[in-house]
């Protein structure tokens, strides 16, 4: 009989666990069969030996199969979908989703709330009036054949034991394991799924990985697995050092995307969403190369048909379309202060965790889980890396509403801006793309 | 305000904890309010990342001082102990304990009940009929202070966090961390009022230790918690690959003690009680050298004052003197069976692990917590490394109490025996003394 104990030690001594153990593991923890404790020392002796890609697959498919395992095969051609790691102004879903679905690539996605610094889908959606973001099952798939695109949380009962797994990991040290956050994330994927996964991988003071050579050993495991489990995937390794856009807090960015959705907005978000829609594109096999699809989702975002495609998004998940239409009517805050910069120079440092953390300082983001938010609140970054800014010119705007939290938020909003006197390269937008050989 | 994850997180990136975060960490571990699984989770960073001694050192007395802490400053004026790290057919404190006491160095031991292939010293006490294991703190300290000798159980309430957190370890794969066994050990010595402290630190196939390195790490680490924590120590690292003496079994094992405390008995085992009596006396201040202090236990051992203080401590806790004047009158098997050898040649191996699983099958010790034993089974094993050993001769005897244990006691007892027809040299007894500078 297997036991626990043994595979624990197994793993402590650098063993490579076999697809039964981890079925077994899988199967306890699910149950509540093992314990939380044999389950705690067992994700800290993955935390020191690792995992291989075999059995960083067998966790995922395991914990993908814990719970309901979505099939769209009836709804959709392929099923695609998306996922960034997380960030500080990452609007990126609300852009792409429409957009791909614009260009006749379905997309239903299952999307998350923000935690610290990191922003979420959901709770910047929540900022529309009315926006229904908790459809059942059978709403997301007619949704998803109706229209070809849905943005929801998470209704289903989906890798219920990724759900056990990450809320002890969160208490017991043993969140910053790669195997453990590739199997997390992709459990989900596969859980809800889909057959294709976009995934941005961010690095940086705003991401979870903080430099380049992590974020590439989580976006190559999350590849592994999709290549193992027959998935196909690309893993694009994007900068989170500043905050993506200007825009950070929920009915901030959610204007943000509207414009970049009618074809404006800042280059680096533009840019980014055409990116990651043109893998989207690359993946459902609507598009031969990057360039040929990057000329197919550059036209849906200049013609209109993206920005329509969010209208119809908005309208048929109970949304106020006209609260879209004229943004002035989203969410707003009642202390609107413009901050100038305090010196001349060219931007040497703008740091998105600060930025983020101040965002959720002012209400916008969430300490713990379950806190309430305050879509109208947050910031908006006039500048990047590499700008010449004079002084005097404007460096961000606080959109508050108390007095005090204005006044936090203009001291560490400041520090967060680093000038230098010499020129200074502006950030990459990308450093990478892993992907995947598989079918 | 300290939170345990943090605890947990800074041990798993190779942190020193302060003392602070360590009696956070056990007060938490003994009040329940730290729950298991980050107790787990950060036995296992331990496990890894090790500790320091000053590390080790807090954690022990941190843990020596979660429950009720014995001072017996009021009894004896210096109260010293023994521990053995756990062997088989170890009955040296059935030996000693008189030895010492006999040579007017008062001993009171709390000792423990055997677990796997490691025998405990209150089973053995056990075997003779009546002998009481389990006196209050009054009792002891009372017999300790007439008769400057007592072997008990546990009663109080010593070292629970230790308790609490070995049962954790013990189903988590993290027994076999130095510093964690080294606390342990430490904790409940310095919970039970010792001052000076002889450790037996034994090495090979039936002991803990599996090898020489291990166990100087071992020895080294709780010798360095005593200085720190101010109390003097000496650890023997002894030989466990063969059993000590040739019975294994509780009764077998007292006969033998016996023997032993009437100046008889095998060399090992006589040597082996000597040169830890002689520390004893060397801790308690009675001697100056480690050989004065050998020629006086020598001459207790006899001149039948060893074996005198033995019969008064039977006596002081109910035990029938009888019994171990005559004693064929302890528990006595019902089959008992003389195997011989089946080839001759020189002994290479007598595999002391083997033999302690063997004796345990017979129903000498027990497979888990609070299984029964039978105290009239087990082994005697009539040779040892290196020994000459004729085809035909006696090798050793099974007691048991069922024919078909003792078959297969026959077959796993002949295979842990090794022959070899070039010369072999006999094992070592120690192997290396690490003493302690400090007071």
């Amino acid at each position: 009989m297997m036991r626990a104990v043994d595979v624990i030690t197994k793993k402590r001594d650098g063993g490579e666990l076999s697809q039964a153990e981890i079925e077994f593991f899988v199967r306890g923890l699910t149950s509540g069969e093992i314990p939380d404790y044999q389950i705690a020392a067992w994700a800290m002796a993955v935390f020191f030996q690792g995992m291989t890609d075999r059995e960083t697959t067998d966790l995922t498919l395991a914990m993908a199969r814990s719970g309901d395992v979505l099939d769209l095969s009836d709804t959709v051609a392929m099923a695609v979908d998306k996922h960034s790691t997380g960030g500080v102004g990452d609007k990126v879903t609300l852009v792409v989703e429409p957009l791909v679905a614009a260009c006749g690539v379905p997309v239903g996605k299952m999307s998350g709330r923000g935690l610290s610094f990191s922003g979420g889908t959901i709770d910047k959606l929540e900022s529309i009036p009315g926006f229904r973001t908790s459809l059942s099952t059978a709403e997301f798939k007619r949704q998803l054949r109706e229209i070809g695109v849905v943005l929801t949380g998470q209704s289903a009962n989906l890798a219920p034991a990724d759900g056990k797994l990450y809320a002890l990991r969160d208490v017991t040290g043993t969140v910053s394991s790669i195997p453990l956050i590739a199997s997390s994330v992709m459990s989900k994927k596969i859980a809800g799924g889909a057959q294709a996964i976009v995934l941005d991988v961010k690095v940086g003071s705003g991401a979870f990985m903080p430099n380049l050579a992590e974020a590439t050993r989580l976006a190559r495991a999350m590849v592994a697995i999709a290549r193992r489990a027959e998935r196909r995937a690309v893993a694009l390794i994007s900068d989170m050092n500043q905050p993506l856009g200007h825009a950070v807090g929920n009915a901030l960015e959610v204007r943000e995307a509207i414009v970049a959705l009618r074809g404006g907005g800042p280059d680096d978000l533009r840019e980014h969403c055409l990116e990651v829609a043109a893998y989207l594109l690359l993946l459902a096999r609507r598009a031969r190369t990057v360039k040929a699809a990057r000329v197919r989702v550059s036209a849906a975002l200049d013609d209109g048909r993206a920005w329509e495609k969010f209208r119809q998004l908005v309208a048929a998940q109970g949304g106020e379309v006209r609260a879209i239409d004229e943004p002035d009517r989203l969410p707003t805050a009642h202390l609107i202060e413009e901050v100038a910069a305090p010196r001349g120079g060219y931007l040497a440092w703008v740091d998105a965790r600060e930025i983020g953390m101040s965002a959720v300082d002012l209400g916008a983001g969430r300490a713990k889980k379950g806190d309430p938010i305050d879509h109208a609140v947050g910031l908006v970054i006039h500048h990047q890396v590499g700008d010449k800014v004079q002084r005097g010119q404007p460096l961000f705007t606080i959109h508050a509403n108390d007095a005090g939290r204005l006044a936090a938020a203009r001291e560490r909003v400041l520090a967060a801006h680093q000038f230098s006197r010499e020129r200074v390269k502006p950030l990459p937008l990308f450093y990478r793309v892993v992907r995947s050989h598989g079918k």
